[in-house]
């Protein structure tokens, strides 16, 4: 058929893509368990549920703010109000004024960045937005100007929604790109995690006409029933997951395959970081 | 209200970004009219208009085909087949196996690249998949390695499917990137326009679980009614649009912008040449 030898995805699959050699599949060391109280769960009213793994380490603030937030079942009966075309998804309390639960601190030290550059794979290339990037051992992407560094904006990851500088936010409004990456965004916005299941109930939701893509009405607004992190929900609701490494030999020469594709495919010889997000999985 | 001040959308807005300065504001001449033939209007069985922008100058064989399988009606009762989370749309003859009409040249020569690299606007800095890229006087995004030149495959530019090398398609199976920008592809598939209109009727649809997102059952597909050029249209149905050109003074410095946003947004002087597509609009 059409297109299928050489249109594949775009991110790194969990097998090997068209032309692997072995040596880059993953091997069961390689895949590793994301921790219950780093997997947030939004149930959609629709059933649908979104699963994101939060970046614990790297913006811990915000992430506590997030914990504290799912604990106190803040979202429960909150939204995805926002849904801009090629921006982002944006979910939470539509009217932005609901007061916060006790124990979360609004607007904390900025996160935009974090302590230090050390991917375990370095993309070949810079790009547009930092002069080199990469994947971090436990699967981030990572960038640096060689002075700051940062978690970068791209699709699926989740930032925090703010209000002008110096507002930073809280963690209670959360975005996702759903087009192009936002990589703009970089260092402007503290990220808090990658969705790494359901994207495609924010992704295919209805773009709004409206100003900055929020819904119009309460009417299109889609219902959030509720969001708890993983280690809070009954041992026989919570979900198991699993990231793919990138500190392995197998990882890093998958990485090098997405950047030197096989002939008759031709590239410059890179890749931008947001094309080689290591797989995460439901633990099998 | 949060996140309204800086979240702006992502393709270079027609009036002014936030902080923009007077002399970066389109002024009418800056508008061009897109030619009645190089604009295609593919009208779903639902109603909804997408609108393409065909780069006649850039792929003349395909566009040709397209030009032809419009005129020939080969698209009525066509559909979009494939929804691939994060990766593409694609549309056409779902058997993939119906005749092309006469007059269709199938798998032309290759149009993978294009004659040469002249953009009027240059992007500060390289990226990943090109030593250096901008847009041209008419508004298409092109990059190079310094030796070829191309179209460059940004969310909603529109991509011919192909079989394996050497077959180069022919037009008749189209896709749009639908996720992050497909320019791996770059140089390796035809780009033959741009959705100028209506992408959320793509962007926003089911996606597919099944193998390469192909929809697994024909009542997933979306049917297309017709597809016809805007110039084939009657007088009264048909659409007309314009491009902001960019060889002028104000579209550098809407692009400088980008790349250097105003304090307290940081950058590192860059942005990529997807995140600057020229605005598209009815002619008003």
């Amino acid at each position: 058929m059409l297109s299928l030898l050489f249109l594949v995805a775009a991110a790194l699959p969990q097998t090997a893509p068209q032309g692997a050699t072995a040596p880059a599949d993953p091997v069961i060391a390689d895949w590793r368990a994301v921790p219950d109280d780093e997997l947030l769960v939004m149930t959609l009213a629709n059933g649908k549920q979104v699963v994101i793994r939060l970046a614990a380490a790297m913006a811990p603030a915000h992430v506590g703010n997030i914990r504290t937030l799912a604990r106190k079942r803040w979202w429960d009966a909150a939204s995805v109000y926002r849904v801009q075309e090629n921006w982002v998804a944006q979910w939470g309390d539509a009217t932005e004024k609901k007061p916060l639960p006790a124990g979360v601190t609004d607007r904390p030290a900025a996160e935009f960045e974090i302590a230090n550059f050390s991917p375990a794979v370095r993309m070949a290339q810079a790009d547009g937005y930092s002069t080199a990037s990469g994947i971090t051992a436990d699967g981030w992407p990572v960038a640096t100007n060689g002075t700051q560094a940062w978690l970068t904006h791209c699709y699926g990851m989740v930032g925090v929604a703010r209000d002008a500088l110096p507002s930073t936010g809280s963690g209670a409004e959360l975005f996702t790109p759903i087009g192009q990456s936002a990589r703009r965004l970089d260092r402007n916005y503290t990220v808090v995690g990658r969705i790494v299941e359901g994207m495609q109930y924010l992704s295919a939701l209805p773009r709004s006409e409206a100003a900055m893509g929020m819904y119009a009405t309460p009417g299109e607004r889609v219902p959030i029933a509720k969001v708890r992190l993983a280690s809070d929900l009954p041992a026989g609701e919570r979900p198991h997951f699993q990231y793919r490494s990138a500190d392995n030999p197998r990882f890093a020469a998958a990485v090098a395959r997405r950047e030197n594709p096989e002939a008759p495919t031709v590239s410059l010889g890179g890749a931008t970081v947001c094309d080689v997000l290591p797989a995460v999985r439901r633990t099998p």
